[in-house]
């Protein structure tokens, strides 16, 4: 089993879906990303900043399944981060209602000294500069680092996400912002170009319509579960991230095969992440409800052709 | 091996691409569906009607792949089904240009007397009128009816299309369609109120993303493969399904499991049909080349998770 260190922000998030809205609930990229990883029982550290606004029992939450904290500054007179967005009815588009970055704005992680020579490193999504300190206070060069990004740093941040994506071995991202950094509309082509960027593997999350793995000409497809409903998809990315970043630091295997099934699990921990308002379901989740919807995933994807 | 039917458009197609366009080629549904099953050397019969100004090499190319067309009526003085179209940067959107119904306007379908006790129908995408009258004409209830269709004749012949939907066993139809037909965005729920409308089995095309199939509690996902160009789309659907009916016809096996199969030699063919400009590369296409993408679909998507 590999330690796994993980920076990201932990936050307050206010949603509305054509379901409904919530208050202020806990919310964030590390938050998803912790959560799911913890259900592989790795050791898992999380860098991140809140402020004294923030609840104990939000953190106890995160404690209470073994991830440690203690990476987790504490900013007495400042405030969390916090965004507010609403989705429209198709549930792929949002638009963002509130943004407050507060002590985000200042953020400057500090990777706990018991961490710092962690395998596996997942870098969620931040300003390029805090993800690449992350890597700068590894003592070892990761046996893999993974990053995850989106579309605002490629506008206001592009010279600097380079500079990071360069020195990932891993990287996840969506396929209009796989496009949008590619300038290349076909997915395989906006793969190689990434390929060509740093990444060795390069994962495109399509949403509803599952995910994409590539390493140089292997292509693996993991569809996301047909579901009946949607009800939020805030954090099914990070979620997706943190079940495969949590696979492979469980298994410490970084094979192309291996990244298939940790890209299955990837999946099926998303696929729960969305059935109810933010880490929800993710907090009450049992071992054997994964392992039944891993059995749902066999059957919608296994197919038997004997081949010539 | 059972017997296909196959009714359908045999036409004219003009077609636009961002790689260039084509003069009048061959196109037509049942053309496309007729080349994809022709692989499976099953006993297929097209039903469909051309003018005077049809090509007898374009006759002699679907005959010559020992597709049978005795069923598909000459009217010598009258012209053939000509669709002219556009399609977008990204290929998944088009503009239709021109559409000259031509001899498809009186269009009466005709199955030979050999054909009229096929296990397997396929009604490819018609007025749904003339789709029933297929059906009419059988003289045994078949082994599978399958039907494609559109949103064409959702808007133009709604109560026609509910009446032969009601009377087939598996329906293939785009993700855009099945929630018009249904009112339903998920498309777990549209293929649930599709089921209430008739068909057992319920296929949903999802263009780049792959295809859905549904039988009550069970789904099957086959994704497109990844594709560096798909250079022509037209005719995609049309193979996707003449693979599906003509797989099921060499098999003579209606389980769900053996339609998994046909789905995915359904999207194998279908990622053949996009390479090239209309039919060009279903005519020149050999089974050591399926064989090999077949492989591709298995190492796409077959992963090895052990369940507890």
């Amino acid at each position: 089993m590999s330690k796994l260190v993980i920076v990201g922000t932990v936050a307050f998030d206010a949603i509305e879906t054509p379901f409904g809205k919530t208050d202020k609930i806990l919310g964030g990229a590390a938050t998803f990303i912790g959560l799911a990883a913890s259900q592989f029982k790795v050791d898992a550290s999380i860098v991140s900043v809140v402020g004294g606004d923030f609840p104990q029992e939000y953190l106890d939450l995160l404690s209470d399944r073994n991830v440690d904290i203690s990476g987790v500054e504490i900013v007495k007179d400042g405030k969390t981060f916090f965004w507010s967005g609403r989705y429209h009815n198709d549930m792929n588009s949002r638009d963002t209602l509130i943004t407050e970055l507060n002590t985000l704005a200042d953020f400057n992680p500090v990777v706990p000294k018991n961490y710092k020579d962690a395998e596996i490193v997942m870098l969620g999504n931040l300003h390029p500069l805090v993800q690449a300190s992350v890597l700068d206070q590894m003592t070892n060069k990761p046996k893999l680092a993974i990053l995850d990004t989106m579309n605002f740093w490629m506008d206001s941040a592009l010279e600097d996400l380079h500079n990071v994506i360069k020195r990932v071995d891993v990287i996840t991202i969506n396929d209009e912002e796989a496009r949008q950094l590619t300038g290349e509309y076909s997915l395989v082509m906006a793969a190689k170009k990434i390929h060509e960027m740093g990444p060795k593997y390069v994962v495109i999350k399509k949403g509803e319509h599952g995910a994409l793995l590539f390493n140089d000409d292997n292509v693996f497809y993991a569809p996301a579960l047909p579901l009946k409903e949607v009800f939020d998809p805030t954090g099914a990315g990070d979620t997706f991230a943190g079940g495969f970043a949590g696979y492979i630091a469980r298994t410490g295997d970084i094979s192309f095969e291996n990244m298939k099934n940790a890209v299955i699990y990837g999946s099926t921990l998303a696929s729960f992440c969305v059935e109810k308002f933010g880490t929800e379901r993710m907090q009450n989740l049992g071992t054997s409800e994964i392992q039944q919807r891993l059995k749902q995933f066999k059957n919608l994807t296994q197919f038997d052709i004997q081949l010539n």
